[in-house]
């Protein structure tokens, strides 16, 4: 008998969008396999997403606060729809919650989700409550895309390869605190005005929430290239010393929830124009090439840097 | 302090429900506390609900076969767009999902919910896959209303109560199941045509998933109305006899997934009319009434039935 454990997260979800494909619809523009689906209701496309924060999967007890818990389960999700150039629209939360837990502390992880939604131009609507062993939050986050709307698939041979912010800091905090239990899980950035401008000139984007070398991975595959990463050109999170073992911690930790977006040449003079509406840094690292679609690290002298696993996987 | 067991699932989602009132948006039609919320973006109204089937709370292991629990999930969640006359289009799949779990049970789990979704005009476009010690079946529906769409609140005094199908079946099932660990769920019934009909001359409708008394009791509450149920009107599903034990517990058993309309006298040509195209039974079980928002079961003699409980709540 094959096993989740055996195919992987990343393994069954390709399997499923292998055999969706098989019928497609007029209305879904894009299904199974993106950062979040697109949808066509009426005249406008609508964006898709959802993502679960599991206590004893995704967080420890102690790790955050209830406000805070409440603005990752929105933040994590509105990175799904930034990296296609959306916005959030619309939310609904499952929530799972012991009977135990206080009705207080519930308060305010809604109140943290609701706060952060609605500065973001998002409104919860409706949800659902049920008892279970562990809290557990399921957002579903409905989006519209103010422009166009980016996939993985687009990227071209000779393509830049950029990313916001910096990377690895939210891996060296889950780091700290799984060795000294003190210390909070940061919030993860708002890329959302930085997807929507990037969305005038990439080619193609996703967000960094299982390791770099694994996202740029999903989008290479999408995208049928190969892409080469400047190990030298990351930007790295403070605290993050040691130049090898900084650069690959960062390269492979995940939960950063920063933008890549793949930019071709010809677009270098609008990126210049857009970059400090960003609101946030923008690096180069590297480039797209042709070949298998793989994601090759290379250090300051040109060699490849070895990695022992690319990124997370629920299963593996 | 307040625990959740001590506010409960409703009481605490009512006062959700109150806090986000507080806050408008021109763009929610209707937020948290009905069947499933509505939104508009562009000119058309969207339907958005969510619900959870989760190993050990709302089934156990043995109860079902993978696929009965993909059309279960697809089930339970269009029943929620129906009662408001909407249709299910486009779905999201947040599952939890046990390491060790054959993939061969998962591929039919989700392949029950596409062919059940697909078959009512919904395609699953994206989701969730991460790891957990039980399996855990989380829906977003997003639907839309080929015609009115039908809330919670509107019932006035003087018009009647129907309800679609039988009461009582899945609750017996339930019972057989938990005590002699043998047979299925049944497949909840599918409303959604019968909801788009009844949509025409409802003034307010529900679908009985927690139990009948307890879901007409929030229609009551919404529409600032009370109601009286004629206990021997009910139509029991097969297998429920004893007059008393069988209308009492057909009332409170829920996950019956049938709707119940409340629609005007002046309306009763029209629903004639419109009676045999719905596929289904439906059955005047009582009326609307003025008065605080209570339910009432009276007996064929008049005398009101006393009710331990009016149905499920996941912290009581």
């Amino acid at each position: 008998v094959r096993r989740l454990r055996d195919v992987g997260e990343h393994g069954w979800i390709a399997r499923l969008a292998r055999r969706l494909a098989a019928a497609p619809s007029r209305r879904v523009v894009l299904g199974v396999g993106d950062d979040a689906a697109v949808v066509r209701s009426g005249r406008r496309p609508l964006l898709l997403t959802t993502d679960t924060l599991r206590e004893g999967v995704h967080f420890r007890s102690g790790w955050t606060t209830p406000a805070a818990l409440g603005r990752r389960a929105f933040r994590v999700n509105a990175s799904d729809l930034a990296a296609m150039g959306g916005v959030p629209r619309f939310a609904l939360l499952a929530l799972e919650v012991p009977p135990n837990m206080a009705v207080a502390a519930l308060d305010r992880l809604v109140d943290g989700f609701v706060a952060d939604a609605g500065a973001n131009g998002a409104a919860l609507v409706g949800g659902n409550l049920a008892a279970g062993r562990r809290l557990s939050v399921t957002v579903l986050l409905v989006g519209e895309a103010p422009g166009r709307v980016v996939t993985r698939a687009g990227a071209r041979v000779g393509d830049g390869l950029y990313v916001t912010g910096t990377l690895g800091g939210a891996g060296l905090a889950v780091r700290r605190l799984a060795a000294r239990r003190s210390g909070r899980l940061p919030d993860p950035p708002l890329r959302i005005r930085a997807g929507t401008l990037l969305a005038r000139v990439a080619r193609a984007m996703i967000d960094v929430s299982d390791g770099l070398v694994q996202d740029v991975g999903h989008l290479c595959r999408a995208s049928g290239v190969a892409a080469e990463i400047d190990a030298s050109a990351l930007p790295l999170a403070a605290g993050l010393r040691g130049p090898r073992t900084g650069v690959t911690f960062a390269a492979t930790a995940g939960e950063d929830y920063e933008l890549v977006a793949v930019v071709p040449a010809s677009s270098a003079r609008a990126l210049a124009r857009l970059r400090r509406r960003l609101g946030c840094r923008l690096t180069r690292i590297g480039g797209v090439v042709a070949g298998p679609p793989t994601v090759r690290l290379r250090d300051a002298a040109g060699r490849i840097v070895t990695l022992e696993r690319a990124g997370h996987d629920h299963f593996r």
